[in-house]
């Protein structure tokens, strides 16, 4: 079979942070859904050794940390940080804030989209 | 500088599709953030050469189609397609669906999360 497919439910509602790699067998990247509510800061900064993070703000607002700038972020902020980029994210904020992460190893991806598609 | 950054707005209001890769000058995927409105359809079916895709739907349903089986999906659902499953995705129903595609090189993953992260 060449599809996997799980429900998380309504956004709204989704655990503090739900990992997807393990749940649908992803070869490609780890996806983590996250649901941030006031206050919510990871207790330490981390970078990484290989991967390249992709976060994406689905709502609210909040700030992402990286190298010691503080970026606003809000709905529709995509944030691309390198491995060595030391990084955090936060929501100070009443409205909790959901958002994506995708980890890719850096220098991975080849051809895609018109490149790497059969059309039939 | 170990970031890139950039604003989509509301999502509510997105473009039909928008790719993320050379925005961002991303390395290990490809994004595509989605708004799918009434009667939407991909005019063709295509597979992957070497790419895993994942559909996450982040608003409203309808159907993703793997190899002729027609799936319901709606917030939540998340879909993980291998390259070689045959593929369309479609919305026949009133509320526009909103998706994410993040498509990745099969097999390019290796150490993620607590392997690949430093903690500081």
């Amino acid at each position: 079979m060449n599809y996997e497919k799980m429900e998380l439910g309504k956004l709204d509602n989704l655990n503090e942070k739900v990992f997807l790699h393990d749940s649908l067998n992803l070869t490609g990247c780890e996806i983590s859904m996250n649901r941030a509510s006031k206050g919510y800061k990871v207790p330490f900064n981390h970078k990484h050794k290989e991967n390249e993070e992709v976060y994406i703000i689905l709502k609210g607002k909040g700030f992402i940390e990286v190298d010691g700038e503080k970026l606003e972020v809000q709905e529709g902020s995509v944030v691309k940080i390198k491995p060595d980029g030391i990084r955090n994210i936060e929501n100070p904020n009443d409205e909790d804030m959901l958002f994506i992460v995708i980890q890719t190893k850096q220098g991975s991806l080849k051809g895609f989209t018109a490149e790497d598609a059969e059309i039939l």
